[in-house]
Parts: C-alpha cells; structure tokens; sequence
C-alpha cells in the first residue's frame, strides 16, 4: 500500500475512536498496526487488505458486559466495507477481504480463518490480550466496570472455575494465558510465548506481594 | 490485640468500604493489613494502634482528581476516633494515637511521621503504591478516569515531565518507582525494593510489546 492512502486511512480511522474506552482507543490500533509490521516481516501477505482490516477492526465495540457484544465485529466490518467504497483509489476487489478479515477477528468468536491476512489480524489483535499490555487493559476494564481485582478466597484459581465478568485476575486463566495456544503464524506465536512467560512472572510477583511481601 | 477485638474491628471496617472503587476497596485494607504483619516481625510495635489504623486509613477517600482528595486522611481520621470511642473495650490512651498515624498516613501529604507505628502504617500503605499490585490500582483508575495508558510520543518520560493524571503511566515515573527511597522501616524498604524491580521489569516489557514484539 502506498503511504499516502495509509496516511488518510489512518487518518479516517483515528475520527471514529472514542477516549472513552483506554482499552480499545486508537493506541491499541496502532500497537495491532504495529503487531502487523512485525509478523508481516516472516509472512507474504497483502498489506493492501491488512491496513484497513487493522485500522477499522473495533470500529464498533460494544463493552464486554453488553449482550451486543458478539455482534461488534460483523458491525466493523460494515463500516470498513462503506469507508473504502467511498475511496477511489482503494482496490474494490479487495474490499470483501477485509470485511472478512474484521469479522472473524475475535478469538472469542472461536472462527479459524481460511485466508493468511485475516489468520495474521487475528494473531496481530490477540496479542494484545497478552503481555504488559493485557494487564493493563484488563485492569483498566475492571475499574470501568468497577469489578474486583481477583477473588480474595482463591485469586489464582486454584480450586474454582475462572469467572472473568466478577474478578479481573480471572481473566489470565479464562483466556490471557491461552493465547499462544491459539495463534497461527509462526512469528505470532513466537510473540505470544514471550509475552506469557511474562504473565506468568506477573502472577508469581502478585502471590508473593499477597502474603505482603 | 486481641482476636476478638481484631474480628469486631475488621467487622465494623469492612461495612464502611465500598465496592464502587476496587483500587480502595476492603481487599486493599487487608493488603496493609498482611503488609503491615510482615514488617513488625522485625519492629516492636503496638498493634493496638495498627490494626485499627490499617483498617481506616482509607475510610474516607475522595477520587484523585477531586479537590476535596487532601483532605481524605483528615476525615479518615475523624471517623476511626469516633469508632474507637464507642468501643469499651478499646484503650482510650491510644485513640490520639490512631488518629495521628491515620491523618499523616499518605505518602502525598509528605510528613515524615514521628511515631513507629504512623511510620509503619505509612510504608505499609506505601507499598501499595509499588510492585504488581500497584500496576493493577493504577490501570483500574485510568479505566475509571477514562485517561489514556501512556503518552503515544513519549511513553516512557524520556523528554517530558510526568503527568500521571493525563496518562496512567507516568504515575510510574512520578510515584511508584520513589516508593522505595521513601520507607521508614527496613523490612518495608527491602519489599518496596524487590517489587520496584518488578515495575522496572513491566517498563521494559511493555517497550518491547510497544515495538510490536
């Protein structure tokens, strides 16, 4: 993609972002953009495709507690199509790839895609559940839905089932640390072990700081 | 203390914290509390004083952005006073005493307090202010704040001066990472220590997730 439509895609895309969300604003764009950049470096895919796919991918985003919610995705993918029917020099006959990329985007959705540019958002877009970056997104969640940081009888996990709406920590066992499991490309999920190893170094830190060490 | 003084105290605390505000709910009271058990291994202090300080240091706590915020550990203190009062079975003598270290407990205020267990309270509740601990409060108030993570150009302070109530992250560079220089205590100055590189192991994480990896 040549930089002058990236420029005024990223430029379109940045408008339709509130600051009301810290965790789905447009810096979490810009890290998936960025995600993108690093996994394209071992993968062949059309940047043509993944840009807008990236840029458009929580366009709409209901909160997590929202019966909407599962339907966030199919309602970017709207938008996305409408934004890039309206520029000329966007390739048309790749508009329905990136509509496809963004609606199967959601590993909550539990789809597999069948093509690389959207198997390449899904892994760029889940690594923000992972890392440094998922701590503060879901403890950013958790003071917006003003939820408990972890079960004070069992905040691991150890004897009970995940429950992530009730306790954020929760969230690490119900899917944070299954990330990796779940990527597609190699350089991903490369990212993704990193990234865990360093969840986990979070969870090992907090049980030692419980015991008020 | 004994138990059952302890029991009734927690009891009667545990009724005044809301849920509203999980970075000062009653899980973070039980936090200074086991802080607070770690330290006087190693200090001859009286519980009598502690224990009912730890539990209403924060009774009264306006959000940080609200001007009224300074004043937070004044009327924690009026109300523990009252409390105290009106159990028979507790030291009048050391009620003066509970107040004190209650109404200088918060770092912010900058008084150096000059009795061991004001000191203790303040380094327990201090070191809620360090480690992982510290990263999950500072993420749920940028939530509820609606403030972003970090500064997209500078995340990391390296050419700016911290604005913690702009972006979550420099509260880092502004707060969590001084604890350490500010204990009174050894033992409270050896755990803010070990979890100060823990904060500095996050920041080098994240500079790494920010790139993309």
């Amino acid at each position: 993609m040549n930089s002058k439509l990236k420029t005024k895609l990223i430029e379109i895309a940045r408008t339709k972002y509130s600051t009301d969300d810290p965790s789905h604003d447009f810096n979490h764009i810009l890290r998936v953009l960025s995600n993108i950049e690093s996994i394209v470096k071992e993968e062949k895919a059309d940047l043509d495709i993944l840009i807008p796919a990236a840029l458009f991918h929580d366009v709409v985003n209901h909160p997590k507690n929202d019966p909407k919610a599962k339907f966030s995705s199919d309602e970017s993918a709207i938008v996305v199509k409408k934004v890039l029917e309206n520029i000329k020099e966007y390739p048309r006959h790749k508009i329905a790839q990136v509509e496809y990329a963004v609606s199967v985007c959601s590993f909550n959705k539990g789809i597999v895609p069948n093509t690389l540019e959207a198997k390449i958002l899904q892994d760029a877009d889940g690594l923000e559940a992972t890392g440094a970056i998922s701590i503060m997104r879901t403890y950013a969640s958790a003071g917006q839905m003003k939820i408990n940081f972890y079960n004070q009888k069992d905040p691991f996990c150890k004897k009970r089932k995940p429950e992530a709406l009730q306790y954020a920590l929760d969230l690490f066992y119900q899917r944070l640390l299954k990330i990796k499991e779940r990527c597609h490309t190699k350089k991903g999920k490369k990212i993704a072990e990193r990234r865990t190893k360093f969840l986990l170094k979070f969870l090992k830190e907090l049980e030692q700081e419980l015991k008020g060490e």
